[in-house]
């Protein structure tokens, strides 16, 4: 008997998640044996508890192409979290939903706190007997899933990344003395994203230093690191990531007249820091969203992959797999080659995978280790449609299945 | 009698000036029978000052064709202001450095500050009774310069910030509740640059509000309307011309703990005083450096009349013309066409030329009028050549002129 497939998008947005979403439409319509309605869940799990579901077959063709170049979310995305307690009445709602619209497949895309949403459900299933299965999909800029080589938005966030902290230095060596740069860089706790300023090479160019949140974070030692590279060069550029906020020192964390820790972003309290101790006029520099939604950062690495994934995704929950997670699995040997696994969703809800003890050091030395990782993910640019000089992006219907 | 000419960079970096670079170069190369030595000035006029030219016929071909998509100021530049008064000792310098080397011909290229250089420069080698001719490059993303239609490095800009205000409209409408998104973007007292934000038309993504500094600015009339939006909407995003800021209330510019002004620029400022009054949750983006060196926002239109601009001004040069900056007018019409001309830089040095009541109108209902203006300018994106997914820059070799 056939079965509707429901798919949704959840946390923080990216630009190459409607990517995947694209995947998921294409190979849902190729799979005629098996799926029946196409839906989306719009905000993530809270369209499955408020019964508001579209029809993804409904949509136009050259719209679902745009996904493919549309950053974010198309069908929104929720920060909610789903209870552990299979017995919390989130459960009834869901399981209203799913019976209403007979759905056997559910496809739930996104970081660590999805991925625990993901197993939430497909144990849920399991255990009331429910016959929906339910399988996940990695996206995260922070890279900070277990067992996946990389995540998919990863590379093009890293790309932005890289391509900006470029753009950066030249303008920064411009004037004899320039001032003394901070970029923050996205991340949590990880600091995959933050090192891909590490790929810049050129001694003209590359960073004076990385700060990863993995390491211990010293103010003092950040200092005379400041002093130092400024004395010298009358130019410094800093990246940091945003993992490293935790580890300032209390009272200097609280440099905003109205207490909000957040003000200005943590970079901008670095460079006051700077400012008072050493005296140099600074420029903080945040990322910010652009980084995780720049369209026109997305590779070809991350966009093919992506569709391959949520085909596999797809191909797999059909033959009854439930519970679990696609991984990019990367070959060994010098030419990049990566093939798609199942992995168990236990092992990796709620786990952050951090960067190895050799690969943090290596940002900092030369960056050749790392630059090996990212290089194949950023190498190509996609191509873009443009409406004028800006890019075109996907207007869904949105058409409620009812 | 053949002569050198003497090429310079000045004020602010942008995305386009190393096309207005290479132009020159091109063009100089073909005047066989007007010019010697190409030289270029590092750091601008202080080059000059301090006798540090570099021979640009020695540098590589591939390297040249590198500058049209290379951000910043490839010869470095300055900020250096040269007095009125020609009895000042650094007209002298200048003096020097243009005998010793057969100076005939010297490009400015730079934005207001710069064509009061160009100006003096000119008129000094007039009164002197130097044979050294002097004409100005517009190079501005304020876009301010006055008689040009619009300036070079403005466009690229101004899709930079199109393009950039369209990602993170995209991102911001995800979730069912957003941040109040604040942007801001450079242009001094002009907004040309933040009125880009107007060409995004889309109603789901348009910014709520565009404030332009020529405008005058109430913040108890911003937190009216922020209230308003975010009420409605629960979302906002505000943009924000940086030339605001000294029109803020004494008091509420000083909200940084260290009494410093520009600390989280003053976009963060604003945020924290609508999080502070209002009790939203903020995100205070700056455009920064990115919004002038952006390299994978440069337009083709841009880059096109880069390159006529520079052709133009060597061609014109050669043939004794003095103290005039070359401007594009555009020709009525609905098709975009422009034509290049000569003004004289009396009228040019330190004016600086004010969007018009009907275009400030406009960019806050509907924004039409303004499109008109700059769609044509931003329409189309150059092909870029890249070193994995990173762009390829300039390297230049620098070899001194002895």
């Amino acid at each position: 008997m056939k079965k509707s497939l429901v798919y949704f998008q959840s946390g923080g947005p990216t630009a190459i998640i409607n990517t995947s979403f694209y995947g998921v439409i294409k190979e849902a319509k190729r799979q005629t044996e098996h799926i029946d309605g196409i839906y989306g869940s719009l905000n993530g799990i809270e369209g499955l508890l408020n019964d508001n579901l579209i029809d993804l077959r409904k949509e136009d063709e050259a719209q679902i192409e745009l996904l493919k170049q549309t950053p974010a979310a198309a069908l929104g995305t929720t920060r909610y979290k789903l209870s552990g307690d299979i017995n919390h009445e989130d459960y009834q709602k869901i399981l209203t939903t799913v019976r209403k619209h007979n759905i056997g497949y559910m496809l739930v895309n996104g970081g660590n706190d999805s991925m625990d949403t993901c197993y939430k459900l497909s144990t849920f299933f399991r255990k009331a007997n429910v016959d929906c299965k339910v399988v996940g999909i990695p996206k995260t800029i922070d890279n900070d899933l277990a067992f996946t080589d990389h995540c998919l938005g990863y590379p093009s966030a890293a790309r932005y990344v890289a391509q900006s902290i470029q753009d950066i230095a030249l303008d920064n060596k411009v004037y004899k003395k320039s001032k003394f740069v901070i970029v923050e860089v996205m991340g949590r706790h990880a600091g995959w994203l933050t090192a891909a300023a590490s790929v810049i090479q050129d001694p003209e160019l590359k960073p004076d230093y990385i700060y990863l949140p993995e390491e211990k974070f010293d103010l003092e030692e950040f200092l005379v690191k400041a002093k130092e590279v400024y004395e010298k060069k009358k130019r410094a550029l800093f990246v940091v990531s945003e993992g490293i906020e935790t580890q300032m020192p209390a009272k200097d964390k609280a440099v905003d007249s109205f207490g909000h820790m957040q003000l200005g972003g943590f970079c901008a309290q670095l460079a006051s820091i700077v400012q008072e101790r050493l005296g140099y006029s600074t420029r903080p520099i945040e990322f910010s969203l652009l980084q995780r939604a720049g369209t026109l950062a997305i590779t070809e690495t991350d966009q093919r992959e992506a569709i391959k994934v949520s085909a596999m995704a797809v191909k797999k929950i059909v033959t009854g797999k439930t519970g679990v997670m696609v991984i990019i699995e990367r070959k060994p040997g010098p030419k990049y080659k990566v093939s798609y696994k199942l992995k168990n969703l236990r092992g990796i809800a709620n786990v952050e995978h951090m960067m190895s003890p050799e690969l943090i050091h290596d940002v900092n030395h030369g960056g050749k280790l790392f630059s090996e990782y990212l290089l194949p993910l950023i190498e190509k640019p996609i191509k873009l449609e443009y409406d004028g000089g800006i890019t075109k992006y996907t207007v869904l219907k949105k058409v409620k299945v009812k």
